[in-house]
C-alpha cells in the first residue's frame, strides 16, 4: 500500500509518501512540503497548495491520501488556513478516485510512538526509525505527514477486521 | 461590474451574481444553491461544490468572486465545512485570475440594511427590494449570496477611495 500523508497548512504543508503493510518494514519514497508566501492573496495561495498537491500525486500514485482531521477547536489563529489547505489536499484526491482517509493528531501520535501525547521530538525520533533515515525529516510537518501515512498503513487493517466484526454481528435489518 | 456572490456551505453553498455599480440600480443575473448529499465522502462532497462553482463562473463570467468570511469563532459544528467550501470557491476564482474578496457577515448586514445585526428576514426582504424581486430568494442561503455581492458593489468604490487616500498620506519608505 503506497499512502500519501498530508500535514495541511498554507505556509508550510507537509508531505510523505510511505510504502508497505502493516507488520513489515515500511519504505519512504519520498517526503518534503508546499509552501506558498504568507503574504499572497488567499485564493493564490490556495492555488499554490493545489499545484503541489497535484505534482506530489503525479509523481508518487499513491492509493490512498491521508489527511490530519482538523478540529476548529484548537488554535483558533491558524485553524482557518489549516481547514482550508487540508480541502484543496481532499479536494485534488477525490478529483481523482482517490479515497482520503482522516487521522486526528492523537491517533497518528498513538500510532507511531504508543503516546497520544506524545511531543513533536518523539514523533520525528519514531518517524526517522521506523523508516531507518539517518535523521529526522525536517520541518515537523514533513515528520509529521509520514507519520500520517505510517499511521493510516498502520490502522488500515484494523479500520477492516473492525467493519468485518461489525457486518458479521449485526443482525440482519438493524440499522447502524 | 458583475459580481459572483457566494455564501459558502458543504450542504447548501448559496450563489448569486448582480451586476451594477455603487450609486444606480443593481440588477440580479442569477441565483441560486450548489447542494452535495450529506452522506457522501467529504473529498467527493468537495468535488461536487468545485463542480457547482465551476458552473457558475463559466455560466456568468464575474468580474469578482465576493465570499463570505469565516470565522472560527463561531458555530464550531458547521465552521469546518464552511471553510472548506469556502477554500474551494475561493479556489476555483483565483484560478482563473479572478480576484476574491472577503466580507464579514456584519458588513453584509451592515450593507444592504443599515445594521450589522440584522437578522435573516431583514436581508431577505432588503435584497428582494433593492434587486426589485417578486419574493424574497429561497433558501436564505441564495438570499445571502446576492447580498454578498451587493455588499461588494457598494464597499468597492469606498474601498478604492480608502487605498487611495493612504497611499497618498503614507510617507515614502513607510512599511504599512
Amino acid at each position: 500500500m503506497r499512502v500519501l500523508g498530508v500535514d495541511p497548512g498554507l505556509t508550510r504543508c507537509g508531505v510523505g509518501v510511505v510504502e508497505g503493510v502493516a507488520g513489515r518494514a515500511l519504505t519512504m519514497r519520498g517526503v518534503g512540503v508546499v509552501r506558498t508566501p504568507v503574504d499572497a492573496e488567499l485564493g493564490d495561495r490556495l492555488v499554490a497548495v493545489e499545484r503541489g498537491i497535484e505534482q506530489w500525486l503525479d509523481e508518487h500514485r499513491p492509493e490512498v491520501v491521508a489527511v490530519e482531521r482538523v478540529f476548529s477547536q484548537h488554535n483558533v489563529s491558524t485553524v482557518m488556513g489549516t481547514a482550508q489547505a487540508s480541502a484543496v489536499a481532499m479536494l485534488c484526491a477525490a478529483r481523482r478516485g482517490i479515497p482520503v482517509a482522516l487521522h486526528t493528531p492523537s491517533e497518528v501520535k498513538a500510532a507511531v510512538t504508543g503516546s497520544g501525547r506524545a511531543d513533536k521530538a518523539q514523533v520525528g525520533a519514531m518517524v526517522t526509525r521506523l523508516l531507518r533515515l539517518a535523521a529526522p525529516p525536517k520541518p515537523a510537518d514533513a515528520a509529521d505527514a509520514l507519520a500520517l501515512a505510517i499511521c493510516h498503513i498502520w490502522r488500515a487493517p484494523a479500520q477492516n477486521r473492525l467493519q468485518q466484526a461489525v457486518a458479521l454481528h449485526t443482525p440482519k435489518g438493524r440499522t447502524r
